[in-house]
């Protein structure tokens, strides 16, 4: 499809300026600069310009425009996806649309419910208008200082909370979308109940703005919980992770919103590397998990405390600490959350964002070690992550005493085992980051034919001329 | 679209009848007559043909055979849709695909997860499973002995457990799906995060057949909460109902799994009409709300108390009593789950199934009885629903006295007003039954042309014939 789009000409740059006004149209190479690379340096794209409307009217019109000259529309977030979605191709011929002006909160429902914010505004503040309100947006994620809601929404970002709130999917009543031809979709819903057709809603989210360009969104608040308890709890073994946490699961239901695990080795580089941290167990165990119950005032320390006493008794924990405070419980969740920069303590990391259904998690890990080995023998896999959603941070770090560089050229042999592995357990190649330039092609490797038609149809019929984020997602 | 759909030929019902065995193939109108109307004897169909595939391979064969013949085809569970999606058009022409002999239980996830079962089987057996394998799984309908999982699915059926764990769509990880030209997509997976292109899975649901023939599924299972605290509770005036409700929603968090309301009449109404109930409450409130709190044991009676005392005191609620039993509990839900049945007892009634956002229950309420008064002095509103979603029953029996069938002959207008107060207010026409043939004009009357256009695009992009549910959802 891609083939359809054309370079811009200057008249149509132009007209596009014209939209969005001088000022909000860069050409210059200096000031595109941060637009056309992203964090981990894996593409350098180019464009003629970047436009940056300020309103869903002006979105509309570059679309029209652009679908009337075939040429091909980027948009663009805060510039924070891992997998190049948001970087225009090398040819040179894609305009970025950067929704980074469209910052506006729109509305919010006088019952709390639910607030209706512009795509361009961060996740951050997102985050800072609901607690104004007095309720809470839980999506959490590393980049939300920069990462922008429309981006999250594009890519349906994971994060903490997915046990306990699901992925951004499941945190969005409704969305306005422009589509390719400059039409307006006004989605903007606060239903929890609404079965009046198809589900436009969720075609859009996650796909990467190949469909469609989403500039504002309703989005679901909860109230916070009164009080969480949090635990940091070893295992003897791999094998009681699971009874472990399906122990959990039963005696806390809807109230367990945390179960993070973490292999010995990725504990003792954050307790090596992480100034301030120290190991919260005195045991060697071979499996670490942090997990976490919350609910109304007094409902969460008793079921802890049991929960974790069966568990003992059942041989599946070896020791326990339970925080006694805000600031103790801090200090566990530092080693979880400190756990991607501690690898950068021990050289070069090759990073995998899987999933598999939670009952084969065991089993990736034994398989896909096996793998890496054959890759790379030495290599120190520290696997961890979201054990209640069967997502796994299938990082490998270097081994010990090996050049940095001639280790990452192993990457896409490396990858390309754990994928295959991942996949034979009927398991997902990107849990949370979505496809983007990155997995493009590895995607048509491991779909069915039937399955890239299915996308396909509807990438055509909704994007016809193919403007909307070429080369992303489906591969020409 | 429909108009491209042909009459069968005497050749291609051959080769139908051949494809699933003459025994499966029903073509004496006596034995078809159960599948051609429904309970509510709004529709009542013609088919040259019903034929029941066992399998996956089966169902693959008829649609690619009517898709090449481009015949229609009208998928059917268990006959218990609301809206005459599941029935065949009066022309005569139309096929209808019984999925009922599909009943396999295929899988059950080690975990406990997950479960992958046939389409045909019924939610009642379903649930069974479930219980069987330690675990729930939440839906819960009136017609669950009859209708079947592919029903609920296909039509994204609510019932009262949607506040906890939200609609069928919420309830399932993956599908497995014939298209219109008899191609299967796989997408029965067990992955709770999966961002690896669009998500199909969602467009499916609730499609009502009409993009595809949904023939496995891969169901999401629950632990069983340990316990239960359930209330019955009056309210002092309408203004408490949204202020109660934040609260309880603040104070108990996701342990709040049931919030139903009911008005003052439709409480008498039961208490009259069916043996064996009594009113809960001395108190002569004009509403009242059955909430319940669920989780691990000893989680749920503080917090229920604690809510109950600081709304009493907010004077939010009038009066209440917590059953202190299960059989006090069941009495309690009694008096909800009797609310339609009741109605019976006072003649006709006009039913709507409508959704607002949460804020604006209250509003809709008075709306909609003015805009009633105005069609039927008179007539009497007998409101009452899941108030955690924003779906009310808004059903209103007739004016004591008057002729049922005068006061039935006003249906379309009522409909017609109640639901134009419901589009004024950012609500669904349908927030749990779906559009099939009864809702399929209004569906037009009230959406967006954009809207309307993009559901066209895809229904002509998955089924370019034409074939699938013709006539259902979008009206040709």
């Amino acid at each position: 499809m891609s083939s359809s789009v054309r370079p811009a000409s200057s008249d149509f740059l132009s007209r596009l300026t014209a939209i969005v006004g001088a000022d909000n149209a860069i050409a210059d190479p200096a000031e595109q600069a941060p637009y056309l690379s992203e964090w981990r340096d894996l593409y350098m794209g180019r464009t003629p310009l970047i436009v940056k409307p300020a309103s869903t009217d002006e979105v509309s019109r570059v679309l029209a425009l652009a679908n009337a000259e075939g040429v091909g529309i980027v948009p663009q977030g805060g510039n924070t996806g891992l997998v190049g979605g948001q970087i225009p191709r090398e040819t040179g011929c894609d305009i970025v649309l950067s929704l980074k002006r469209m910052r506006r909160i729109r509305a919010i429902d006088p019952a709390g419910t639910a607030m209706t914010v512009d795509a361009g505004l961060t996740l951050a503040d997102v985050q800072d208008a609901a607690r104004k309100a007095g309720r809470m947006f839980p999506l959490g994620l590393a980049s939300e200082g920069s990462a922008t809601i429309g981006g999250n929404l594009a890519t349906n970002a994971g994060g903490h909370q997915v046990l306990a709130y699901g992925p951004t999917r499941s945190l969005v009543y409704g969305l306005e979308v422009v589509l390719a031809d400059g039409q307006v979709w006004d989605g903007l819903r606060t239903l929890k109940k609404d079965n009046t057709g198809y589900d436009l809603r969720d075609l859009f989210v996650g796909s990467e703005g190949t469909l469609g360009v989403i500039t504002a969104a309703t989005l679901k608040l909860f109230p916070e919980p009164d009080e969480r308890t949090t635990a940091f709890v070893s295992l003897p073994s791999l094998d009681a992770l699971l009874p472990f946490f399906q122990l959990a699961e039963r005696r806390a239901g809807a109230a367990l919103t945390a179960f993070e695990f973490m292999c010995d080795l990725i504990v003792s580089f954050v307790v090596q590397h992480i100034p301030g941290t120290r190991h919260p167990l005195a045991d060697d165990a071979p499996w670490f998990v942090l997990l976490e119950l919350s609910g109304a005032e007094g409902s969460t320390a008793t079921p802890m405390e049991r929960l974790l006493g069966e568990a003992s008794e059942a041989g599946l924990v070896s020791d326990a600490v339970v925080a006694q405070s805000l600031t103790q419980a801090e200090v566990l969740w530092k080693i979880r959350e400190a756990a991607s920069e501690a690898q950068k303590g021990e050289g070069g990391s090759i990073k995998h964002d899987i999933s598999v259904p939670i009952a084969r998690v065991p089993e990736l890990l034994v398989k896909a070690g096996e793998a890496v080995q054959r890759v790379c023998p030495g290599a120190r896999p520290v696997p961890f992550g979201h054990f209640g959603d069967g997502n796994v941070h299938y990082n490998v770090s270097q081994p010990t005493g090996m050049a940095r560089a001639d280790y990452l050229a192993l990457w896409d042999a490396m990858a390309h085992a754990v994928h295959d592995v991942t996949v034979s357990l009927g398991g997902s190649i990107s849990a949370e980051h979505g496809i983007g330039r990155l997995k493009a092609a590895e995607l048509v490797r491991v779909k069915s034919p039937v399955e890239i038609e299915l996308m396909r149809r509807l990438k055509t019929a909704l994007d016809p001329k193919g403007i909307l984020n070429p080369g992303k997602l489906l591969a020409p």
